[in-house]
């Protein structure tokens, strides 16, 4: 496997070199065959300890990253903040310092507030500690691991036996949905901007302010399309990325009804015969059944990677904690 | 071990062979020596990932469901519905499919709602997911694993060294307590009656409904009676199963009161005195000392097999997690 | 390692001899240098299990257990109150029962309860469980792990390559804080003049009532001293523990306010210019900053030994589960 990954924590796609999204795919993809093999563990991180500091909770994503961990034969502690020392008055560093003093190796860290990921990895490189910080999703603003196994699952969907970002090339692929208050959608424009494809975002105004394309910060902007409607999105697209409607976002006045927003964004068989032949839908999961996507097409294998993404995300999960637990400063 | 087995899901002792408890009972007889050997592991389903996914919580069983799959060395997820993505507004299918999507091989589930591990068993299979479903309590419907872990105790108890169904031929067990609610009694009753063994149901006409008995679909239900008073049940009996009295039912004015139920119900070292010589105690846990059953007497090694319960429950799942792990469809 | 250990539950360090405390010492030196080794991990403890019973909930104490255990190769069992039977009826001695009848060797306890974790020992003695009880704080009482790692982190800061409680002779130790609730206290006391050194308390009265020292059990008590104020205290000494100040003590009106605690008796760097050039500063953890010490000493490595405690808390965990768990009563 890759010994020339330069990179110690994981916190953001914003900075990602096409190499380094390269380096993830086909790790991705031996960590795919060992799980479709017997045994499925590898020795790779024995001894070293991952500890799961989720300040938001999410069983879905957590479990995922302990069986990632598991398989990798590392020892994996779980940090509930309800019965935890926060509610005692002590600071978050202050947490993150004294699972580093335990033995902690790699934390994977999710927290409501965007930047806390970040913030606690330089805070951890000051100090020395050596420790790898891992970005499980932080408010608003990133959440690479599930970029990353979003891009494996196209890659793969565009060639199974050598993902590579370059695949993306004059693809064009539709995200719809909140993607104002999406890290999922942040994380997925700036791989899929790297990799080559035209990004075409469809969401109510509300949900996606005319200026959202000036924060974004890549150099391909150009590639990247804002649409008030599902239509001009949707037509000849390759990939459609549907967003999970968080429910609280109706009380807060920026959606009239979840049955409306269904019938305009709402991703249905028939809508996609706007795209290309062939086309396939994604979600983050949890899914709302009937709001973002209806029940039927998640449950179509034709059309939908949902459960492949879930697959996938131990595989992807399992590089990540390879490359960054093996990566010697 | 056996290669013999037949059964991909542990749902309902409703519809056990002779063969298959005899199977489950030599099975677990040898996982009894593994856990009073040494090492107390076996690397039965290394790789393998089983998921308990407790809707309804219960610290015990989980804990010997997990103590199980790790002595088998499986890998263990659990999962807490206090923090999960059901809040989210996902079905719980689509929980199951996530875990069985993330690599879940065996899922030990825990519902409050009768049939919901049928119907997950059922719609994993028309998924061709290779999941097998483990029933760890659903409703008032059955709780298969206590049934079998309580048929191993009785066998073991009469004869250590062999136990097998056919040692119930002709005996008497008495069954006393919130019959109505109880899962533990439905998957009892199937068990004792299939091996031959005469069962005598007691309890207040609230917890016992006349029409009880056409509900249980045996076709040994002549072997199967009921009795609104303790006396006819204890007579002769060589085992005494007590059950759990939920104080809820009180205020469902089900009950009178404990102390009343007690008086009439409860089972003390002078009601034994009804029974056969050498007849033994159960109780499936927690005990509310008392109440079903007086301290003295759960606390007495000369009747009760309550710890013996506790010990065998983690042999008879490890057993079944065994055989249902190497079933190949 | 050591052989002629004699103890099976660690309960307080009311009793402990200098043999004991210095084959703990050499006990956790020997695990450091595990932690410190590339495998991390040692099969000392085998198909052994560590039930982790926490009545009162702490993540950081029960990390640091959990760790240790599984760097001993131990299976662990968590035990979560809030989920449990306890809520069902049960006393907690069946709780205990059950965990020992599925198979646990050590049982970890806390409890909020001052004697709760001997009386459990004393019953499962009686019941010849072979069961170890390990108190991990109860109460007001003891919290002889803390106790140990604190004097493991002092005797490894005076000789690294040979902590032995011996170093103590002759040193000057000031402890800052809430003695009268305090666990971390009445433990730290017993090793600390046990192994020669001078113990000087300083709290205000409310927290340090005149009659503390006659609850004191030791046959060294003349070399501990009560002090309401800091400085006679702080004066010359070679080591300061601080102890976490429980906000709930202000509305029980034993505190004026925060603000005021800390001018009086918060540990600032001025103030230790009345120690000894090289004093260390020590805190259980988790620390109000600017509380019980000023925000900017606790982040000084000159100073704080506040990681170490936490990085020679597994270490001496380690060391205590392994003498117990290979005690042959």
């Amino acid at each position: 496997m890759n010994n020339n990954w330069q990179r110690k924590h994981i916190l953001s796609l914003e900075d990602f070199t096409v190499a380094e999204y390269d380096m993830v795919l086909s790790t991705a993809l031996s960590f795919r065959s060992v799980l479709q093999s017997k045994t499925k563990k590898v020795p790779a991180l024995q001894g070293q300890v991952v500890a799961n500091l989720f300040f938001e909770p999410s069983t879905r994503t957590r479990s995922s990253f302990e069986l990632a961990a598991k398989r990798l034969s590392a020892d994996v502690l779980n940090f509930s903040p309800g019965t935890s020392s926060l509610t005692k008055g002590e600071t978050i560093m202050d947490t993150v310092t004294t699972y580093w003093s335990m033995g902690a190796n790699i934390m994977v860290i999710r927290h409501s507030g965007a930047g806390v990921p970040l913030n606690i990895a330089s805070q951890l490189d000051k100090l020395n500690s050596g420790v790898s910080v891992f970005n499980a999703g932080d408010g608003m603003h990133q959440h690479p691991s599930q970029g990353l196994l979003d891009l494996f699952t196209i890659c793969c969907c565009l060639d199974a036996d050598n993902p590579r970002i370059s695949l993306l090339e004059g693809k064009k692929i539709a995200i719809v949905g909140d993607i104002l208050h999406s890290r999922v959608a942040r994380s997925n424009i700036y791989s899929l901007l790297a990799g080559g494809a035209e990004v075409h975002l469809a969401a109510p105004p509300t949900l996606l302010p005319m200026l959202f394309k000036e924060t974004v910060n890549s150099k391909y902007q150009e590639r990247l399309f804002v649409h008030w409607e599902l239509k001009p999105a949707l037509e000849e697209a390759d990939f459609v990325m549907t967003l999970r409607l968080q429910k609280e976002r109706m009380s807060e006045y920026l959606l009239p009804s979840l049955r409306e927003y269904h019938q305009l964004f709402g991703i249905t068989h028939d809508r996609l015969k706007w795209c290309k032949p062939g086309v396939k839908v994604l979600h983050p999961g949890p899914v709302n059944r009937g709001v973002e996507i209806s029940s039927e097409l998640m449950d179509d294998a034709n059309y939908s990677l949902i459960g492949e993404q879930v697959t996938n995300g131990v595989a992807v999960r399992m590089a990540l904690l390879y490359l960054i637990g093996n990566y010697k400063g």
